[in-house]
Protein backbone atom coordinates (compact mmCIF):
# COMPACT_ATOMS: atom_id res chain seq x y z
CA UNK A 1 0.00 0.00 0.00
CA UNK A 2 0.95 3.25 -0.89
CA UNK A 3 2.26 5.79 1.88
CA UNK A 4 -0.73 7.65 2.91
CA UNK A 5 -0.64 11.52 3.23
CA UNK A 6 -0.64 12.56 7.09
CA UNK A 7 -4.14 14.01 7.35
CA UNK A 8 -5.69 10.68 6.25
CA UNK A 9 -3.37 9.15 9.19
CA UNK A 10 -4.60 12.20 11.20
CA UNK A 11 -8.26 10.85 10.30
CA UNK A 12 -7.92 7.23 10.63
CA UNK A 13 -6.36 7.56 14.20
CA UNK A 14 -9.63 9.96 15.16
CA UNK A 15 -11.57 7.58 13.80
CA UNK A 16 -10.56 4.65 16.04
CA UNK A 17 -10.14 6.62 19.11
CA UNK A 18 -13.76 7.27 18.46
CA UNK A 19 -15.05 4.03 17.22
CA UNK A 20 -13.59 2.85 20.07
CA UNK A 21 -15.36 5.47 22.49
CA UNK A 22 -18.96 5.14 20.69
CA UNK A 23 -18.86 1.02 21.45
CA UNK A 24 -17.83 1.90 25.08
CA UNK A 25 -20.62 4.27 25.40
CA UNK A 26 -23.42 3.00 23.21
CA UNK A 27 -22.53 -0.91 23.14
CA UNK A 28 -23.53 -0.91 19.11
CA UNK A 29 -22.08 -2.95 16.85
CA UNK A 30 -22.99 -0.85 13.22
CA UNK A 31 -22.36 2.44 12.55
CA UNK A 32 -23.05 4.54 9.39
CA UNK A 33 -20.69 6.85 7.76
CA UNK A 34 -22.68 10.20 8.63
CA UNK A 35 -22.63 9.26 12.55
CA UNK A 36 -19.24 9.04 12.62
CA UNK A 37 -18.97 12.31 10.83
CA UNK A 38 -21.03 13.69 12.84
CA UNK A 39 -19.11 13.13 16.08
CA UNK A 40 -16.04 14.19 14.74
CA UNK A 41 -17.60 17.33 12.88
CA UNK A 42 -16.53 16.35 9.14
CA UNK A 43 -18.59 15.30 6.22
CA UNK A 44 -19.95 12.26 5.74
CA UNK A 45 -18.44 11.98 2.69
CA UNK A 46 -14.83 12.61 3.88
CA UNK A 47 -15.30 9.55 6.13
CA UNK A 48 -16.34 7.05 3.28
CA UNK A 49 -13.74 8.34 0.94
CA UNK A 50 -10.73 7.47 4.08
CA UNK A 51 -12.82 4.21 4.45
CA UNK A 52 -13.16 3.35 0.74
CA UNK A 53 -9.15 4.46 0.34
CA UNK A 54 -8.41 1.66 3.07
CA UNK A 55 -10.00 -0.56 0.94
CA UNK A 56 -12.89 -1.32 3.60
CA UNK A 57 -16.04 -1.22 2.62
CA UNK A 58 -19.67 -1.38 3.90
CA UNK A 59 -22.95 -3.25 3.83
CA UNK A 60 -25.12 -0.91 1.68
CA UNK A 61 -27.31 0.36 3.79
CA UNK A 62 -26.20 -1.15 7.30
CA UNK A 63 -23.56 0.96 7.83
CA UNK A 64 -19.78 -0.38 8.84
CA UNK A 65 -19.18 -3.13 11.46
CA UNK A 66 -17.60 -1.22 13.85
CA UNK A 67 -15.14 -3.66 14.93
CA UNK A 68 -13.99 -4.75 11.66
CA UNK A 69 -13.49 -1.19 11.02
CA UNK A 70 -11.11 -0.88 14.02
CA UNK A 71 -9.33 -3.71 12.62
CA UNK A 72 -8.61 -2.78 9.34
CA UNK A 73 -7.30 0.79 10.70
CA UNK A 74 -5.26 -0.84 13.19
CA UNK A 75 -3.87 -3.18 10.16
CA UNK A 76 -2.70 0.31 8.33
CA UNK A 77 -1.63 2.66 10.63
CA UNK A 78 -0.08 0.34 13.45
CA UNK A 79 3.12 -0.85 12.80
CA UNK A 80 3.45 -4.97 13.15
CA UNK A 81 5.51 -4.73 15.81
CA UNK A 82 5.63 -2.72 19.00
CA UNK A 83 7.21 0.21 18.61
CA UNK A 84 9.40 2.33 21.74
CA UNK A 85 8.86 5.50 22.85
CA UNK A 86 10.97 7.77 25.34
CA UNK A 87 10.02 10.44 27.45
CA UNK A 88 12.49 13.30 27.53
CA UNK A 89 11.60 16.08 30.68
CA UNK A 90 10.37 14.74 33.30
CA UNK A 91 8.34 17.04 34.32
CA UNK A 92 4.80 17.79 35.49
CA UNK A 93 4.14 17.15 31.57
CA UNK A 94 6.75 14.33 31.21
CA UNK A 95 4.56 12.61 33.83
CA UNK A 96 1.61 13.33 32.82
CA UNK A 97 2.18 11.77 29.54
CA UNK A 98 3.36 8.83 31.19
CA UNK A 99 0.01 8.14 33.33
CA UNK A 100 -1.84 8.86 30.13
CA UNK A 101 0.18 6.34 27.90
CA UNK A 102 0.21 3.68 30.48
CA UNK A 103 -2.19 0.91 28.07
CA UNK A 104 -3.48 2.77 25.77
CA UNK A 105 -2.35 1.91 22.66
CA UNK A 106 -0.81 -1.65 23.04
CA UNK A 107 1.83 -1.34 19.60
CA UNK A 108 3.48 1.81 21.52
CA UNK A 109 5.58 1.02 24.37
CA UNK A 110 6.64 3.97 26.54
CA UNK A 111 10.05 2.23 27.81
CA UNK A 112 12.05 4.96 29.16
CA UNK A 113 12.28 8.77 30.41
CA UNK A 114 15.46 11.26 30.34
CA UNK A 115 16.20 14.35 32.65
CA UNK A 116 18.76 16.34 33.43
CA UNK A 117 17.42 16.82 36.94
CA UNK A 118 19.36 14.26 39.46
CA UNK A 119 16.77 14.28 42.11
CA UNK A 120 14.43 12.72 39.11
CA UNK A 121 16.91 10.42 37.68
CA UNK A 122 15.99 6.54 39.47
CA UNK A 123 12.24 7.82 39.69
CA UNK A 124 9.48 5.21 38.48
CA UNK A 125 6.04 6.14 36.96
CA UNK A 126 3.84 3.22 35.70
CA UNK A 127 7.02 1.51 35.60
CA UNK A 128 8.83 4.06 33.63
CA UNK A 129 12.23 4.67 34.72
CA UNK A 130 14.18 8.28 34.52
CA UNK A 131 17.24 7.70 33.29
CA UNK A 132 20.08 10.77 33.03
CA UNK A 133 20.86 12.69 29.59
CA UNK A 134 24.48 11.35 29.71
CA UNK A 135 23.08 7.53 29.28
CA UNK A 136 20.42 8.07 26.67
CA UNK A 137 22.57 6.97 23.53
CA UNK A 138 23.31 3.66 25.54
CA UNK A 139 19.66 3.39 26.49
CA UNK A 140 17.50 4.35 23.58
CA UNK A 141 19.87 1.70 21.54
CA UNK A 142 19.56 -1.17 24.07
CA UNK A 143 15.47 -0.59 24.15
CA UNK A 144 15.40 -0.32 20.33
CA UNK A 145 13.70 3.29 21.28
CA UNK A 146 12.76 5.37 17.80
CA UNK A 147 10.31 7.87 19.32
CA UNK A 148 10.98 10.46 21.54
CA UNK A 149 8.39 13.16 23.10
CA UNK A 150 10.22 16.20 23.84
CA UNK A 151 8.97 17.89 26.97
CA UNK A 152 11.60 20.01 27.98
CA UNK A 153 11.34 23.52 29.01
CA UNK A 154 11.71 26.17 26.38
CA UNK A 155 15.63 27.16 26.35
CA UNK A 156 17.17 23.23 26.28
CA UNK A 157 14.43 22.06 23.63
CA UNK A 158 17.07 22.93 20.53
CA UNK A 159 19.90 21.70 22.29
CA UNK A 160 18.01 18.46 23.60
CA UNK A 161 16.64 17.93 20.10
CA UNK A 162 20.48 17.52 18.56
CA UNK A 163 21.49 15.14 21.64
CA UNK A 164 18.73 13.06 20.33
CA UNK A 165 19.20 12.99 16.37
CA UNK A 166 22.36 11.59 17.47
CA UNK A 167 21.29 8.99 19.27
CA UNK A 168 19.31 7.44 16.20
CA UNK A 169 16.20 8.43 16.71
CA UNK A 170 13.53 8.58 14.46
CA UNK A 171 10.94 10.53 15.49
CA UNK A 172 10.03 13.34 17.81
CA UNK A 173 6.76 14.30 18.76
CA UNK A 174 7.52 18.29 20.56
CA UNK A 175 5.70 19.55 22.99
CA UNK A 176 7.56 22.46 23.53
CA UNK A 177 6.66 25.76 22.06
CA UNK A 178 9.82 25.87 19.95
CA UNK A 179 10.15 25.31 16.41
CA UNK A 180 12.77 22.74 16.16
CA UNK A 181 15.01 22.19 12.86
CA UNK A 182 16.02 17.97 11.75
CA UNK A 183 17.14 15.92 9.15
CA UNK A 184 14.83 15.29 6.61
CA UNK A 185 15.54 11.55 7.90
CA UNK A 186 13.56 12.41 10.67
CA UNK A 187 9.81 12.62 11.25
CA UNK A 188 8.74 15.74 13.27
CA UNK A 189 5.06 16.74 14.66
CA UNK A 190 4.73 19.74 16.74
CA UNK A 191 2.21 19.43 19.32
CA UNK A 192 0.75 22.56 19.88
CA UNK A 193 -1.43 23.65 22.96
CA UNK A 194 -1.62 27.25 22.45
CA UNK A 195 -3.11 26.58 19.01
CA UNK A 196 -6.39 24.49 20.64
CA UNK A 197 -6.22 26.84 23.18
CA UNK A 198 -6.13 30.12 20.59
CA UNK A 199 -9.25 28.20 18.69
CA UNK A 200 -11.59 27.97 21.76
CA UNK A 201 -10.95 31.06 22.47
CA UNK A 202 -11.70 32.35 19.17
CA UNK A 203 -15.27 30.94 18.46
CA UNK A 204 -16.19 31.03 21.95
CA UNK A 205 -16.16 34.91 21.00
CA UNK A 206 -16.89 34.70 17.51
CA UNK A 207 -19.41 32.23 16.95
CA UNK A 208 -23.45 32.87 17.27
CA UNK A 209 -24.51 30.94 20.42
CA UNK A 210 -27.21 30.04 21.79
CA UNK B 1 -15.38 40.71 9.26
CA UNK B 2 -16.80 36.97 8.75
CA UNK B 3 -16.44 34.11 11.33
CA UNK B 4 -13.45 32.33 10.00
CA UNK B 5 -13.37 28.52 9.41
CA UNK B 6 -11.92 26.38 12.45
CA UNK B 7 -8.80 25.34 9.89
CA UNK B 8 -7.92 28.85 9.14
CA UNK B 9 -8.02 30.12 13.01
CA UNK B 10 -5.92 26.98 13.38
CA UNK B 11 -3.12 28.00 10.67
CA UNK B 12 -3.26 32.01 12.08
CA UNK B 13 -2.18 30.97 15.48
CA UNK B 14 0.29 28.58 13.92
CA UNK B 15 1.53 31.52 11.74
CA UNK B 16 1.71 33.70 14.41
CA UNK B 17 3.45 31.00 16.43
CA UNK B 18 6.14 30.55 13.97
CA UNK B 19 7.04 34.11 13.11
CA UNK B 20 7.51 34.82 16.85
CA UNK B 21 10.01 32.03 17.01
CA UNK B 22 11.62 33.59 13.88
CA UNK B 23 12.16 36.25 14.81
CA UNK B 24 13.91 35.55 18.20
CA UNK B 25 15.68 33.04 16.50
CA UNK B 26 16.99 35.17 13.10
CA UNK B 27 15.90 38.80 14.05
CA UNK B 28 14.87 39.20 10.56
CA UNK B 29 12.36 41.64 10.03
CA UNK B 30 10.17 40.41 6.50
CA UNK B 31 9.59 36.27 5.57
CA UNK B 32 8.78 35.12 1.97
CA UNK B 33 5.10 33.53 1.82
CA UNK B 34 7.17 30.07 0.89
CA UNK B 35 9.83 30.35 3.65
CA UNK B 36 6.42 30.76 6.42
CA UNK B 37 4.99 27.79 4.07
CA UNK B 38 8.17 25.92 4.49
CA UNK B 39 8.17 26.52 7.98
CA UNK B 40 5.04 24.50 8.31
CA UNK B 41 5.06 22.03 5.66
CA UNK B 42 2.23 23.28 3.93
CA UNK B 43 2.14 25.29 0.56
CA UNK B 44 3.22 28.80 -0.27
CA UNK B 45 -0.66 29.11 -1.93
CA UNK B 46 -2.08 28.07 1.11
CA UNK B 47 -0.05 30.89 3.35
CA UNK B 48 -0.92 33.46 0.82
CA UNK B 49 -4.55 32.69 0.35
CA UNK B 50 -4.78 32.98 4.20
CA UNK B 51 -2.74 36.34 4.72
CA UNK B 52 -4.85 37.87 1.64
CA UNK B 53 -8.39 36.17 3.47
CA UNK B 54 -7.42 38.68 6.64
CA UNK B 55 -6.82 41.64 4.09
CA UNK B 56 -2.95 41.76 5.02
CA UNK B 57 -0.56 42.44 1.65
CA UNK B 58 2.94 42.16 1.07
CA UNK B 59 4.85 44.38 -0.80
CA UNK B 60 5.89 42.54 -4.19
CA UNK B 61 9.30 41.08 -4.32
CA UNK B 62 10.43 41.88 -0.49
CA UNK B 63 7.92 39.64 1.81
CA UNK B 64 5.68 40.20 4.73
CA UNK B 65 6.51 42.44 7.56
CA UNK B 66 6.88 40.36 10.10
CA UNK B 67 6.10 42.64 12.89
CA UNK B 68 3.14 44.09 11.02
CA UNK B 69 1.89 40.57 10.23
CA UNK B 70 1.92 39.19 13.70
CA UNK B 71 -0.24 42.56 14.95
CA UNK B 72 -2.84 41.96 12.21
CA UNK B 73 -3.41 38.05 12.90
CA UNK B 74 -3.49 39.06 16.90
CA UNK B 75 -6.02 41.96 15.74
CA UNK B 76 -7.84 39.04 13.60
CA UNK B 77 -8.11 35.84 16.62
CA UNK B 78 -7.18 37.70 19.74
CA UNK B 79 -10.33 38.98 21.64
CA UNK B 80 -9.95 42.29 22.01
CA UNK B 81 -10.43 41.76 26.12
CA UNK B 82 -8.71 38.97 27.99
CA UNK B 83 -10.59 35.74 28.23
CA UNK B 84 -10.60 33.84 31.70
CA UNK B 85 -9.36 30.11 31.59
CA UNK B 86 -9.65 27.34 34.28
CA UNK B 87 -7.81 23.96 34.47
CA UNK B 88 -10.34 21.44 35.79
CA UNK B 89 -8.41 18.35 37.45
CA UNK B 90 -5.07 19.43 38.77
CA UNK B 91 -2.44 16.30 38.29
CA UNK B 92 0.26 16.23 36.80
CA UNK B 93 -1.23 17.46 33.35
CA UNK B 94 -3.42 20.15 35.06
CA UNK B 95 -0.23 21.67 36.62
CA UNK B 96 2.34 21.26 33.30
CA UNK B 97 -0.67 23.17 31.48
CA UNK B 98 -0.20 25.66 34.54
CA UNK B 99 3.32 26.64 33.70
CA UNK B 100 3.18 26.40 30.27
CA UNK B 101 0.85 29.15 29.64
CA UNK B 102 2.24 31.16 32.38
CA UNK B 103 2.47 34.51 30.32
CA UNK B 104 2.36 32.56 26.70
CA UNK B 105 -0.46 34.36 25.66
CA UNK B 106 -1.32 37.44 27.63
CA UNK B 107 -5.35 37.91 26.31
CA UNK B 108 -5.47 34.29 27.91
CA UNK B 109 -5.61 34.38 31.60
CA UNK B 110 -5.55 31.53 33.39
CA UNK B 111 -7.27 32.23 36.54
CA UNK B 112 -8.41 28.98 38.41
CA UNK B 113 -7.78 25.68 39.16
CA UNK B 114 -10.14 23.21 40.11
CA UNK B 115 -9.80 19.14 41.78
CA UNK B 116 -12.11 16.86 43.97
CA UNK B 117 -8.86 15.97 45.88
CA UNK B 118 -9.01 18.13 49.40
CA UNK B 119 -5.20 17.65 49.49
CA UNK B 120 -5.07 19.47 46.09
CA UNK B 121 -7.80 22.41 47.15
CA UNK B 122 -5.44 25.10 48.41
CA UNK B 123 -2.27 24.54 46.36
CA UNK B 124 -0.92 27.07 44.12
CA UNK B 125 1.14 26.61 40.64
CA UNK B 126 2.59 29.82 39.18
CA UNK B 127 -0.34 31.68 41.47
CA UNK B 128 -3.17 29.67 40.08
CA UNK B 129 -4.68 28.55 42.80
CA UNK B 130 -6.91 25.76 43.04
CA UNK B 131 -10.52 25.39 44.54
CA UNK B 132 -12.97 22.29 45.05
CA UNK B 133 -15.46 21.23 42.71
CA UNK B 134 -17.96 22.52 45.07
CA UNK B 135 -17.00 26.12 44.48
CA UNK B 136 -16.78 25.55 40.49
CA UNK B 137 -20.32 27.93 40.05
CA UNK B 138 -19.12 30.21 42.12
CA UNK B 139 -15.81 30.66 41.04
CA UNK B 140 -16.27 30.74 37.40
CA UNK B 141 -19.27 33.45 37.81
CA UNK B 142 -16.69 35.61 40.12
CA UNK B 143 -13.52 35.28 37.57
CA UNK B 144 -15.95 35.64 34.86
CA UNK B 145 -14.16 32.38 33.45
CA UNK B 146 -15.41 31.29 29.46
CA UNK B 147 -13.24 28.48 28.96
CA UNK B 148 -12.10 24.85 30.93
CA UNK B 149 -9.47 23.00 30.02
CA UNK B 150 -10.46 19.45 31.07
CA UNK B 151 -7.73 17.11 32.38
CA UNK B 152 -9.61 15.28 35.13
CA UNK B 153 -9.08 11.18 34.70
CA UNK B 154 -10.98 9.42 31.84
CA UNK B 155 -13.73 7.76 34.32
CA UNK B 156 -14.80 11.46 35.54
CA UNK B 157 -14.81 13.12 32.48
CA UNK B 158 -18.19 12.93 30.88
CA UNK B 159 -19.48 13.86 34.05
CA UNK B 160 -16.79 16.69 34.80
CA UNK B 161 -17.94 18.12 32.26
CA UNK B 162 -21.75 18.20 32.70
CA UNK B 163 -20.74 19.93 36.04
CA UNK B 164 -18.86 22.77 33.78
CA UNK B 165 -21.66 23.23 31.48
CA UNK B 166 -23.96 24.05 34.44
CA UNK B 167 -21.41 26.75 35.89
CA UNK B 168 -22.10 28.78 32.19
CA UNK B 169 -18.48 28.25 30.85
CA UNK B 170 -18.52 28.30 26.90
CA UNK B 171 -15.86 26.77 25.73
CA UNK B 172 -13.96 23.33 26.58
CA UNK B 173 -10.31 21.57 25.64
CA UNK B 174 -11.28 18.36 25.96
CA UNK B 175 -7.70 16.41 27.16
CA UNK B 176 -9.00 13.66 27.68
CA UNK B 177 -9.75 10.60 26.01
CA UNK B 178 -12.93 10.45 26.06
CA UNK B 179 -15.63 11.90 23.62
CA UNK B 180 -17.57 14.92 25.25
CA UNK B 181 -21.42 15.14 24.01
CA UNK B 182 -22.03 19.29 24.61
CA UNK B 183 -24.48 21.48 23.53
CA UNK B 184 -24.56 23.31 20.42
CA UNK B 185 -23.98 26.87 22.60
CA UNK B 186 -20.78 25.18 23.73
CA UNK B 187 -17.33 24.90 21.92
CA UNK B 188 -15.52 21.74 22.37
CA UNK B 189 -11.84 21.10 20.92
CA UNK B 190 -10.79 17.72 21.43
CA UNK B 191 -6.68 17.62 22.29
CA UNK B 192 -5.56 13.93 21.52
CA UNK B 193 -2.17 13.33 22.44
CA UNK B 194 -2.75 9.25 20.84
CA UNK B 195 -3.45 11.02 17.50
CA UNK B 196 0.07 12.66 17.14
CA UNK B 197 2.05 9.82 18.76
CA UNK B 198 0.17 7.46 16.18
CA UNK B 199 1.03 9.98 13.56
CA UNK B 200 5.14 9.97 13.88
CA UNK B 201 4.85 6.02 14.49
CA UNK B 202 2.92 6.14 11.27
CA UNK B 203 6.00 7.94 9.36
CA UNK B 204 8.70 6.61 11.33
CA UNK B 205 7.77 3.15 10.16
CA UNK B 206 6.55 4.41 6.54
CA UNK B 207 8.36 7.35 4.82
CA UNK B 208 11.17 6.40 3.49
CA UNK B 209 14.02 7.83 4.92
CA UNK B 210 17.15 8.56 4.04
Amino acid sequence: MKILPEKTVERLSQYRRTLNNYVAEYGKSRIYSHELAALLNITAVQVRRDIMFIGYTSVQRKGYNIKDLIQVIGNIIDSPDSINVAVVGYGNLGKAITTYFAGNRPKLKLVAAFDIDPKKVGSEVNNVKCYSIERMREIVALNDISIAILTVPTHAAAEMAKVLIQTGIKGILNFTTVNLHVPSNIYLEEYDMITSLEKVAYFVKHRPLG
